[in-house]
């Protein structure tokens, strides 16, 4: 007795999915650097790196239930993230803390840049359109508290 | 000394005290549900559907007082309800688990496509439509999480 | 592998099911001025509705699983409420609070009274009529809140 | 300078007592099914057997209790529960969730309806018979839940 | 547009109104006590009455807005209680934790008697006698605390 | 073993003990308007009420416990209450709400004032002369809140 | 090593800073009401300004933060606020309560207005869009509040 | 499709199983002397004791539910408890405090001692091995506690 | 039936609306930094402006409601507070955070001890000074926490 | 002036590393299941899975953390984990709910066995021993409660 | 950029400093007690030990950052507290609860008298004075409860 | 009729009386520090050592607790402390962050290194084992965030 849902098209399927695992990668490579950033700033970027995370966290699970809704099979599962991210490597060993800022707050700035560019393809489905427009809302608030500590 | 506020058009209106009616249907036909389900799934259905009826009479409410804010009175009233609402009769005594799910996961999918089919129509209005966008948001949501249990 | 349970008479089926539907009625009647409601007094009457509704819904629960226990099905489908709940019909459009606040009082009171009435009939079932005497002296609570205000 | 204090006839302190033996082992059982249930339905018999195990315990406190208040020496040690509890026991070794949905069912609804057939006898003592009206109550919402199951 | 509610045989108002004035009596007795205990008991003393003044208080505000939803004007002012509480004067000055004990313990116990012996005439008001008797069993239970102690 | 500890002077003993017959009575007369108020601002006027209480209540404890740190026994009775307490009586029966808050108004002032005429007496004991700045400035918001409604 | 972020046009720039310093003048003089206020509805009108406040805070914290996101300065001292704001001034001194309502119902009305008139012009910037959208249903639900008193 | 997990030595499950034995043992003792203490230390016996269960059943809990993990079923029914127990039995009708705190000390302590010896025999299990040193050291502290009233 | 109450002298008045400006503008030029501040150190002056402007905004509350209750109409108004207030210009656009540092240090310092000055005048009303001296005390603990960044 | 802090050696590390990969590909996964299952037991999989992956989270946090206090760079990066993480792949697209309940709890149960199988080359690191065993015990509760699902 | 505060005068200086230590030590011997006291009464000593330590580290504290506001550097080293303290030791050992109530009864009175003594030459810095006050009345708080065991 | 409990040996005692003398001079010295410290991180590492110390205080009353549960008394006074401490004096007077942030990372690892040193010594006592190495692993967590603070 299988009911059917409503499905996405091909557009909104790939905006979805090209989300989904740019933040699951966000998520990985803010704990790698949560785990190896030292420096005198050390404390701060720790603790703000676990905020980023947390939200970042919340995003993915948005992005890939709503891609459930629409009847599409989201992939989050690490090699898909490993062959398919645009985040860039934050790299093996320990890294300081002035690097981090650096590279996040440009990286978190890149993945909001790509969830822009996809909204005017979102017009024929609102609600997806929401879920991203938040999402992007969230990664400009955290990519200006990360840029405003480089200048 | 009564102060005027704005005022819905008919389109606008139209659209928001439909989706009234529906969401209070939904909520009571929920809690139908909720007390007449029966059959081994029993339990997880049965609490399911207090999440849904919660989330449905908070979104009742959000949309009742847009209404209102529109100065246009909204009509929640059993008899209104009854006589007007597009959700589909539960029918009376004992129901079985089974037969919720599908059941449920058709109409939420329907109220939230009408909803959807009337989005369109709302941009002159767009914080009506931000308001009926996030309740369909939340209805396909509930929608996904039943029809996936009748996969 | 179905297990029999304890069965309700008809008397006492009968006081049950109609508490419930007054008490879903009063519940959508409130919501009904709780959106429609205006004047002066409409903060403290807007919020004074909301308490006595989230009341009347637990009530109405405690009501219906009641019925449920006792091997009855309970009725709260709208169209039930609409046919044969005793409620005053609160009237579609705007209200004033003053008349909000005379005409709860009344149905609230009537509610209760119908109640109290019953109980003589449910010496047979302590626990059933332990239920109602909490919802009746519940209601007398909220009766008198609003009776005062009209003093 | 000892102070005394009301005392149960016989009638009343037979009652309590006998319910404080069938709830503690109530929820003894209820544990040793909690650890030992398996199949599909694992999860959810494992977590609705803590909620009743929860309930059990306040109420052989209650009851107890109120044994202590009315100058009785309430009996609730492993011996007395082994020797006069009338719950059927569980038996040991692993069990399956609808053999324990099913015996559950069973013996709650028979400790609620010893618990009932006692309270013509509390005419006497209304403060004891609301403390066991409130326990039958309760034991016959989990009841229901079981027993919705079985069908 | 004075709205008329229900209203209390004088047997109902009687019991309502002599119950309030012992309690409000209980709580400022309790209080005097609190602070004036002295012994190497003093601290769970201290901290017990407040448990009870606590209860006591909740108790005397169901009691009085009881008398207030049937139409009876509760009297609970300074004089009013000086002159016709049942409760024994705790006396002025420093009194020992063992006096404190026994006397409350004496004086709990004859307050919840006292409403015992007036559930019989409340049968014409099952919500009233049940209001009291709740309070009964609560005050039964802070007796037996106390009375324990004086073993 | 008893040790020895401050003693209170008669005029900070008097100032206390006089601030405190008086919130206790303060208290009793709230109670007193919170079940007998009536009126179209019932509903504010019973909530303010109670914040008043909860209020006054605890002031009472704090001056009473002073007394005790300086080995002077507070007396709180219901007896010495009538007989000393300074607060105008509120006088038996129901009573308007413009009444109340007139008549609270007036007399929260009037203990207020009592209490600042005192603080100079108190510069011998910073600590009592610091709690009662503290009780004076809590009675004068409170005076405020119902001094608002009567202009 | 400083990081360039997005950057806001400069229509996009005027809309969020006309919004910021209207609604940091709107919490401002909400406060003042909040102080000065006086007449029968005191209470109820000195309570709902400050939820209107608490709201209006956030939202300038987020209109804030987004033009500082968009790489432009927000403006919100005090002078900024007096010389540029649109919403009427309160006055100095005492202010009934009924003047109030009806002066917030309209400024708070009009603030939304304005928002609503450059909604079109924001949607190269679906995101501030999305802020403004938030801002002005928050308005409106308080400006409907405040209309309905005045009926 | 039943998968197979790790299993328990005899050893290792006949520490566990006497564990638990024990361990609910004390939680029904536990509360039996909750019930029937008196005394002047009565109320601080009575409160310590529910501690102890509080923490008694968690420890059951962890012990029951770790054989389950290990493919051994525990087995906690009243009858097994009654029979296997090595805890004392602590009689039946009402119980000194005195007499409570130096059986509880000396039981508690007894139960922990044959954990202890138990250890060594654990080393091919960590994992349980453990779980019981910590249910050892709770049982430390609380026979601590009790120990240190007998002094 | 205005009720009067008490009224602050000129020299009582003028310190406390002189303490309230500055408080006000302490609060919006916090702000204003809160969003315009940039640096290594951005997170932690970020997060710590909010916490000083959740206090100074608790601050300015009691000290304009101390007016109020002296019968004095406080004035926060946005052009009051640009005209009046003492508080240093925080000065348009993006601020370096050891700039914002230094500034508070001074500016919250030179706000205390004008409150500090202000202390004799207001023997004649110790409830009034009271005020003063938690707000200088707290105002004292923000100032030497950026004080002590600035060593 | 950078502090050296205790190093782990290789046996240590490795044992570290090799968890923290496994943990993190485990979640991955995890999360995986929840957005792709289907099923009449959907509900409480998806619900199930969230609360493995809340737990394994905070143990790759613990893992890795203790990797960096033993001057470690911990490796939880996408690729890293795609490439070095022993845990089955679970595959693309919807998987039924009776797959991933036995794929789990085989996965999570060699996850354990493998930190089990390194427990005896801890001895050396008796904290990192205890943070394994930590982990190993909850991953057995986890397999537990899946297992007893394929039964 | 180092900003200068204000200056404490000698004699505020060392009023403070002495309350400092006397708190550290009363915190340290008040541990001490904790962990040594033995008697019936070991539990509710035991238990208001560590109620008198959380108020007195907050006070210590409170003290310390007072006098880091006013430029002077707190000492509260365990050297100098040895050295410096006036609190009588407590002593090696066990300790039976009778004396440690008489004990600390005498300390936390002599603390609060010395502080007490000082306050007349605080009158140059009334926010230093304040905060003494408050931490004498809390002082004699806790004393009047150990003092009141003693009787 | 004192009961006997378990003793520790010489070994068992002097390792937990040397660790609680290390911790409870840790929580001293870094109060000292969080009081003096001063420099651009100055809030941060203030509100780290907050952290440290209420961790480092649970510590302490955990192992003094376990020495009083083998029958030890535990000696925690201040000139025990400083007389018999290993941690190095943080000196008295104003301390720069850098330097603050270079001892306690030092000094938390030594203290650590102290307690792993003596585990092999406690391998008869797994109790006392398994509550010193929870204190170090959680030593070594504060040790390494603020080692990375030095790098």
């Amino acid at each position: 007795m299988a009911v059917t849902g409503p499905h996405a098209s091909e557009v909104v399927a790939t905006a979805l999915q090209s989300a989904l695992v740019d933040l699951i990668d966000l998520s990985l490579a803010g704990k790698q650097a949560h785990w190896n950033v030292y420096g005198p700033h050390f404390r701060t970027v720790h603790l703000e790196l676990d905020e980023i995370i947390n939200d970042v966290r919340l995003w993915s699970d948005t992005v890939a239930e709503r891609l459930s809704q629409l009847s599409v099979s989201p992939d989050g599962r690490a090699r898909t993230v490993a062959d398919s991210s645009k985040v860039k490597d934050v790299g093996p060993g320990p890294i300081g803390a002035d690097k981090v800022v650096a590279l996040f707050a440009e990286q978190i700035d890149a993945v909001s840049q790509r969830i822009k560019d996809s909204l005017p393809d979102l017009e024929e489905d609102l609600l997806s359109q929401d879920d991203l427009i938040a999402v992007a809302k969230g990664l400009d608030m955290h990519a200006w508290f990360l840029r405003a500590q480089t200048a």
